[in-house]
């Protein structure tokens, strides 16, 4: 089976995900606004922008006119930023074919609504939930371009769009597991980059391993303290799109969160780190939308509420630390 | 209350719980086999050769003779080298005071018995069960000596055990939560180090982090399933003792497995990796030991079983990927 797939969005992991569908067989059209990267997609098989020093297989071809990346697509890619995403595909939703499926490689909360991306891609480009479909899990672009062994999540609400994405993407570095835990795969997904954050700000006070695997672990129980009041299962959380995302996310010094908290926990303004930075990250975007999520079903969580009023100004990252750690005495557990 | 407290082992693990304790508001006892470390602690308050550059308090006297660190303690820690642990604490099991409580810091399975560290404890002290207590957690002993905020787990099935145990060594930067779940502590203890021995390996091999969450999380998987064949509960493997204390050892480039390991990675055998290594790592010892309980209880553990096959050398670093991926696709859980 060779199916066609339109990746809506250029960036560094959409141009990644288009080169594992490639490799795993998918004849592969990538949708950017930027035309020299369309061009040097299709021309010299290079996303240099976004995705330096990768070569990408002659079946993925670039454009910029979104109905001829389109046109004929059984599956469809969203990876487009989450905060732009509704208004984005929404343009196309009359271009998508009937019965197409749709991927969302997109994390995060949108703000307006606190809606999933999930939901935000079937609003926007008009399909069924059942043929929606999200891609997570211990997933760092830069090492799946260079083709290191790396396994995923696909999930759905429906199996059979679960299983005819995982087939789509399925190569020898590449192994995704089925799940029908959209909720909970998405949700790790959006609270892990405020955890991300918090990791990143401990790490620029100056603190080392134990207390970043403290904050992994205590972060893991938050999340899944919120998702089972969403309805998502508590073993999505022990699996690779919560703890193994988690773990890749904030060990790995490179992500932007990471970045942005440490210029936090050295003492920098918001607006300093965010400019330090080179931009904003998810986790900031998210970390509102979270807390008033959890505010919304009574759920405590203590690490996002210290992200929250970190990045609002309401506290110093000094204190921050003795805010986590005074919390009473108690037996470990939810 | 100021607890008397004998510290039996001086090595970085059992002279920085020494500094906890004597933080906490412990008389500390340290007992060692070497005259001019344990003289070394008394006069300058220091042990150059297993914790060099961190100052201890006065509070803290070393000495080599057991019957002088027993007399009078009420808490007895035991921090010595866990396959010779038998030999070393029964030679002192009349010394130790009636009623005295005793905390195992030693992970691991004792080779010849396939016995976890608080049973050998229990046996060779010839104290009951209910006195015994394991901590475990997050806790490089390098960060907690310098003062790094910490939090671990002090677990017994005793809650009268765990909480004096629990009140012995809380102070400003290091944090216990008690826990009845003993087995489930301990299992987490002596398994975190094999998996850490395969992340080595990993990067030994040149993957990145997407491999190394990969293989924490599958990791956590199989010591779960271990865990609940012997009776550990599900929480636990979830907590700072499981998740938390395998992230740190696993995320974190400084510990004796992941060296090992990485030098396996590289393609040396394993004398020559334990000879550039300086020494073997509890994971190599652990591994085998760990492979057979698990086969005892009919429980799969896949990479507990690569990495015994790597290091008996049934199987070349370059064949325990491709081994680990080729498993058959499914779906995630357990």
């Amino acid at each position: 089976m060779s199916a066609v797939v339109a990746v809506l969005g250029a960036g560094a992991w959409g141009t990644t995900f288009a080169k594992v569908l490639a490799d795993a067989g998918c004849e592969v059209r990538l949708w950017g606004r930027d035309d020299a990267v369309a061009r040097s997609v299709t021309e010299d098989h290079r996303n240099e922008k976004y995705l330096p020093g990768v070569d990408l297989p002659a079946s993925v071809t670039g454009t910029t006119d979104p109905a001829s990346a389109l046109a004929g697509a059984s599956i469809v890619v969203a990876a487009v930023p989450s905060q732009v995403a509704r208004v984005t595909l929404g343009r196309m939703a009359s271009l998508v074919e009937p019965g197409a499926v749709v991927v969302s490689l997109m994390k995060g909360v949108e703000l307006s609504t606190d809606r999933l991306m999930s939901e935000v891609v079937a609003e926007a480009l008009g399909v069924p939930g059942e043929r929606v479909a999200v891609v997570s899990g211990p997933n760092l672009a830069k090492e799946i371009a260079v083709g290191q062994p790396t396994a995923t999540v696909v999930a759905s609400t429906s199996e059979d769009t679960a299983r005819i994405v995982a087939r789509a993407c399925t190569s020898s570095y590449f192994r995704p597991y089925t799940n029908d835990d959209v909720v909970g795969v998405e949700l790790c997904g959006a609270v892990k980059n405020v955890i991300a954050l918090a990791v990143g700000i401990a790490h620029g006070l100056g603190y080392g391993w134990n207390t970043t695997a403290t904050l992994i672990t205590r972060g893991l129980v938050e999340i899944t303290r919120l998702g089972l009041a969403l309805g998502a299962q508590a073993e999505t959380f022990a699996g690779l799109a919560g703890m193994g995302d988690l773990v890749a996310t904030c060990a790995s010094p490179l992500s932007r969160n990471h970045t942005l908290g440490s210029h936090l926990g050295r003492g920098l303004s918001l607006d300093d780190a965010i400019a330090a930075t080179g931009g904003t990250a998810e986790g900031v975007k998210s970390s509102q939308s979270v807390l008033e999520l959890a505010g919304k079903h009574g759920v405590e969580m203590p690490i996002t509420a210290g992200v929250v009023a970190v990045v609002t100004g309401e506290m110093t990252v000094a204190e921050l630390g003795p805010a986590l750690l005074s919390r009473p005495q108690k037996p470990e557990g939810r």
